[in-house]
């Protein structure tokens, strides 16, 4: 199903050349403070248009259907739409005959019989994560409502196998193609507690989100791959004091599934697609 | 919650000194043959007490308490008990006053306020993998009634960065230690168009389920992590005829979240608890 | 939450005197045909401006917003929604200060804190039943198109204890007055089978979508109350051949919380509310 | 499925000839005490064997596999089973030929295919309310220590139409057979806002659950049925001050689908099998 989370509820819909792109967000709390503005910074984040980027220009702005009302949440489903203005349904039948290597063009006509909507990449398009972001502002003013003081982070730590990042896209820029590269999320400031044994794991509850990004290609938590070359004793990460407190943070912030206070660490490959 | 899966679920109890470890299954046709020997060659694989593992040995015999009949499933839920017969309780206060790093001693602690069985890691045990192995039995039963003709593989790739495994596992023993390495699953066989866009991609699933193993600590797709050093044009897989199939198999076997027909690859690496 | 359905999940969101009201539909097979007309005949059979209905009138015109393209379903999530035009929020200050009786004011009010939006009801609004209708059409649509022979019928069978419903009415209009009634739901051409033992028998999955109606005091199936006074022998229905036919339908169409292949019988008390 | 609830969520399993039944508690809070004899009272109240009943003997005494640790809940998943000692497994062969009417017989060997476990209705047994009432009683400790003074409770109001309740079952008695009646449950103390409009509206909820015993034919909520024929005016509960007080309790403790600080009325008519 196109839904994630349990209390704190997304569902995401629409397709890159129809009428909008959006998000449902059921389980907020009432009273957040929302406005169309406060989309605007992390929109802009991930804007095409930038170097390096696809040419396709959308303004981007959140339409507040439901769930907002004297620019605070009610507590009822929250509904926030991107109408597409900058589609170009030019050439698609062509696309059609010519699924495109490393896009979903083929395997979603199999799945859905051929009635998908294939322009773009319709539901599969990247464009739907202009949705994400806008679920990922409304959950960081929850945090913010309930005086979390989070830290939430994410660096490039490099591209094409470059830790000089402009030297990478320039790489990408010059063979005129996409490439790959490594972000890392950080998370500072979260509870001891979080997550479940076994199958609501920290890492099984963030691989389960992260992996619904189109182009991530593995994720991490802590020394990840490295850990398969470590002895046991030197990756346990010694628990110095009653607060839990470790000099080292090989775990990246979960042991046995649950946050343990420690910074939450993250990395992820991705590829872009072309 | 303790539950995994949306048609065919499963449950997973129990506590590594408690009584019993087990599963419950729901969502299991009728009518897939069913009896205790058939979890026997899966359980031995998974045994403690082999070379350079825990010396603790259970018989891990599956009592069968509900759902299977003459046999045969019967449609409604399996429960599938494994009683706990070696434990040794003793010493287990010593464990409360110093929590053991590397394993959720500390954070079962913090997150059930002292209420949590700490004998032995309790429901946070390795233990319960048993359970798992278990439930994985049935589903493969599921499958092969099903006639799908999957062939489903987990090899070890590496013991410690070394990939002869004798001399992986050697080097632990004699550091008296425990160590890392790194799991590589395949599965081919494999329907196009399993997984759902975004929330409910095939690696979004995957990643939750393998994430719910203790010891994982990451977890790629197909070329993974190496991605991040690729341009777009060699990563993707070049599409040949009309049912897919591709030369290379970069992607893992999955597109767009959606599996392509391909080969699924997926290595984990894993750092096993001392 | 503000779902229902784990195959064909159905997310409702809106308010009264907001922009709109709508659902999201999630599950749906891809190829269904649909049109903004095939949502006319349904929708204007709940149309407010009725005779003893709300003087309210909407145009009521489903925007279909996602998961249609070429007038068919594409298989990812539908979202539909109605435009709230003839909004007239004057006044609603006055009703804060003195919530309805038998309205949600109150228990909104103690439930978000005040943050609701109150006007016209906000989220509890019965304008919101539009919604269910649309998703109701979609769900016959699929019904049709995998050919299953259903004849789904829902009768009034009396309105403030009048079989006569013109007369009924009449008393409610001289009264300037709402009233209750009965109205009596009918399923014939149902599977043997649907339904499971516990917790997601028929009747608990029917009762459940039938409460999140507003205005519905209560449900029963086949004998239903009456059942109360009647020995088992009396109401048990004789199986009379192998295809399970029954002379009598006591049980209303569903035994053991499994339809029976009997016309499904389920009539449900209501009180408009005024 | 045979799961119900989102936070503190039950598993029911088991059949009435098998090896046991039982429920799979997830979501209950550490340091709840649990001890087999807290059962004790209610299992009593449900037990067969009492004037009127069937005249099955079973000790019903809980086995406590998992989440208990020291007489006090763990935070993991409570399994508590009841043996089926009482089995008597002969001459089912012959119910297989002929399925009793007002059973699951047919049915079930409908749904699945005729693998299910026949024997005295399997897992359609009414010997599974054990694993509910077990249910509750956990369920109510929870309540007692988060300090929620709840009241609830379960009156029958009539057997065979008699309010005088001996002389009715004395009816179902001289005639060897089972017979109907109303049971109408009462909670006192419920805090105000619970439940969600729509879906999860608290008619919903409970609903769900209510059917899910078997022999429930219908449900109603305060006037219930009655609405059916009253004015709006009428039925209406007038809010006397700022807390909600009402004096008459007309909607029966649920207002919009959510709880209004009433008393909870939810009268239910059964059928007992024969």
């Amino acid at each position: 199903m196109n839904t994630l989370g349990r209390l704190f509820s997304v569902s995401i819909l629409g397709e890159s050349h129809g009428h909008a792109v959006g998000i449902v967000i059921d389980g907020c709390p009432s009273g957040v403070s929302i406005a169309a503005e406060d989309f605007t910074e992390d929109i802009e984040r991930r804007k095409p248009g930038a170097k390096g980027t696809t040419p396709r220009k959308e303004d981007d702005l959140p339409e507040i259907i439901s769930g907002v009302f004297n620019d605070k949440t009610t507590g009822s489903p929250i509904t926030i739409l991107f109408r597409n203005n900058n589609t170009r349904s030019t050439d698609y039948e062509k696309q059609r005959a010519v699924p495109r290597p490393g896009h979903a063009d083929f395997v979603a006509s199999k799945k859905f019989g051929g009635y998908e909507d294939y322009r773009g990449g319709g539901h599969f398009s990247g464009r739907l994560t202009v949705a994400l972001v806008a679920a990922g502002v409304v959950a960081k003013k929850v945090l913010h409502k309930k005086k979390r003081d989070l830290k939430i982070q994410a660096d490039i730590l490099e591209i094409g196998g470059e830790s000089d990042l402009e030297k990478g896209l320039q790489k990408a820029i010059d063979e005129k193609d996409t490439i790959g590269g490594i972000v890392e999320c950080k998370v500072s400031g979260l509870p001891i507690g979080l997550g479940e044994p076994f199958f609501d794991s920290a890492e099984s509850l963030l691989s389960h989100a992260v992996f619904s990004i189109p182009a991530v290609r593995g994720i991490e938590f802590g020394t990840g791959f490295l850990a398969a070359k470590m002895f046991g004793s030197k990756h346990n990460d010694a628990i110095e004091n009653m607060e839990g407190k470790t000099t080292t943070n090989h775990s990246g912030g979960i042991i046995g599934g649950i946050t343990n206070g420690n910074e939450l660490i993250c990395p992820q490959s991705f590829l872009l697609l072309n």
